[in-house]
């Protein structure tokens, strides 16, 4: 069959070969198949920057041994409602879905409770875990550090991670409400697509090499990108850092390296904390509650360009019902990349296209 | 002794004005001392819109009877690590001082703790009470619900608070690192002040009555502010109602009060999380690490208009030591206003000016 974007691939198949290349690159049938889970989730959700596009990279990052498939957590604080998880470079999504499930546990037992994980990687998209929670009726939050990828505000050397943090709940009958936050203004490849069209792009984006504000999308590639909300996203990132990196006794700041480099440990770490729902009020009512505040939200009169107001979580919940009944269409680089990757794991009678 | 803005006010002298209100006013001596102490405190750090100049909304909340100078929290939840606390309409900077002792304690206990509160009030500054726990050797964090100030993103009618979170910790030998964020764009004061200047305003602030971007200050001031990093801002404020509001089963969404209307009960509701740092690792060690982290992110090369670059919290530490060194430099309309608030409640030989 030839590659092409018009081909929509079934999630359960892509799922599988998912599974079969973390297998081949050394990690258990389990622990391979939750990781292979996270991607294709991201890509159902409509994050296909998270999604099956880094399997290479994560792949790769194994193969070279600094990323290891067959890392025990190791817990090292084991304090009631507080724990504290040594990873031991093993793969951020087996990390912390297992402190997700450890959180879980502990929050139900002690109405909250926070596990820090350190010595970790990059763990995908932290909805993922949160929502394991929300699931489970507590209320969640996850936050993890990153590679340097913007400025301390008012700086022009890259030292602080785009560190992305979550929240979420359930929501009654509607699906789980659920944030998921990088702290950076604007991703890159809108500079990258911005420069292709021969475009400016608006000030507050970026700054140049020598640490001035640019609208050229060239100069912005070659200087920094700006955090969200100017200062305010510098500072929530750092504090992001804080918890996941200086707290848990792990790297932090310039010493992470990122999902895309294959020679260097990673040393990110990651902060959970579980609620359990229950210990304050009947699920029930929060449930209705929840449901009580979306409809508030969504029954306000819309605003120009609009056609409806969604709550945080909505449009992923809504994508990934599309693209279960209808299937998954990845881009033709993605599935260039998942041949390659097949070809040098001897899967390619396993792709799903 | 004239009013005027080039008076340097004694902050000491302003708490003890500020606490003979609030004692006027119907409460006890040490709440009273509390609370006027929050707005003195925000002066200090050099955030003047939650100053003095809020003394006489709250004085008048509390003479409308909406605000019980008299309420004492009661404990509905007693969980260990977890608390849910009825406010009974009380002072929400008692509360909130009250809910952070009571979490720092629990932590201690428990390694982790919440404390929420429902049927509270505005506390002021979400940082005056994150501090308290930095100050204890905890991570804390804090959030609250507020009057409705922005319309869900995508909607024209406001249902969502700025909905202010912070997250804090110690730093060492360094003021405590602190951030404290409102989740809209800008201060509705900007807006003022570029129509009081004849100057249009950036698109991306505010949207009109109709529910179109505008950039007329004017149609802005008719219209709703934007919330901060746009959808961004929109989904944090959701979930800081849903941790403080539903969460505590308070009011949420268009059910709570803003601190300038006298006329209603608050409904607003906060949740405090403290975390135990020595229950994770050494505190020295924690210490060693944030001043390691600081000294990082404040020795990078600077961006074209900087002249140094800050850590959260720093600035806020260094105006404090300045005014608490120079004396508080007050706008005249706040001069006037604690003028007022003082022939009200026969207290002008208090002045502190």
């Amino acid at each position: 069959m030839p590659i092409s974007s018009a081909t929509k691939i079934d999630p359960t198949r892509l799922l599988t070969f998912a599974t079969a290349v973390y297998v081949a690159a050394g990690m258990s049938q389990e622990e391979a198949n939750l990781c292979a889970d996270t991607l294709v989730q991201a890509d159902l959700w409509g994050h296909q920057s998270h999604g099956v596009m880094r399997l290479s990279w994560y792949a790769a990052r194994l193969k070279a041994g600094v990323c290891d498939p067959k890392a025990r957590p190791e817990l090292i604080v084991d304090a009631g409602g507080l724990a504290l998880i040594d990873g031991h470079d093993g793969m951020g999504q087996v990390l912390t879905a297992h402190a997700a499930r450890e959180a879980i546990r502990r929050a139900k037992a002690h109405g909250i409770a926070a596990v820090g994980i350190r010595n970790s990687n990059h763990f995908g998209t932290a909805l993922y875990f949160t929502l394991m929670a929300a699931r489970e009726g507590c209320v969640a939050f996850l936050s993890t550090n990153a590679s340097p990828a913007m400025a301390p505000w008012g700086g022009r050397k890259k030292t602080v991670g785009t560190n992305p943090w979550s929240w979420a709940c359930p929501a009654g009958s509607h699906p789980p409400m659920v944030l998921d936050i990088a702290n950076t203004g604007v991703a890159r490849g809108k500079i990258y697509l911005a420069k292709q069209k021969g475009q400016s792009i608006p000030e507050g984006w970026a700054i140049n090499a020598a640490g001035a504000p640019t609208t050229d999308p060239a100069e912005a590639i070659e200087g920094i990108i700006l955090p969200m909300a100017q200062h305010k996203g510098y500072a929530i990132a750092l504090m992001m850092d804080m918890l996941s990196g200086v707290l848990t006794g792990g790297g932090f700041g310039s010493e992470i390296a990122g999902p895309y480099q294959a020679e260097r440990r990673s040393r990110a770490g990651q902060l959970m904390i579980a609620l359990n729902i229950e210990a304050m009020q009947p699920l029930t009512e929060f449930n209705a509650r929840m449901e009580e505040l979306i409809s508030q939200i969504k029954s306000v009169p819309l605003a120009q360009g609009f056609s409806e107001v969604f709550y945080p979580g909505e449009i992923e919940a809504r994508n990934e019902a599309r693209n279960r009944a209808e299937g998954l269409f990845l881009p033709d680089d993605t599935l260039a990349d998942l041949k390659k990757v097949a070809a040098k794991y001897g899967l390619l009678e396993h792709l799903p296209f």
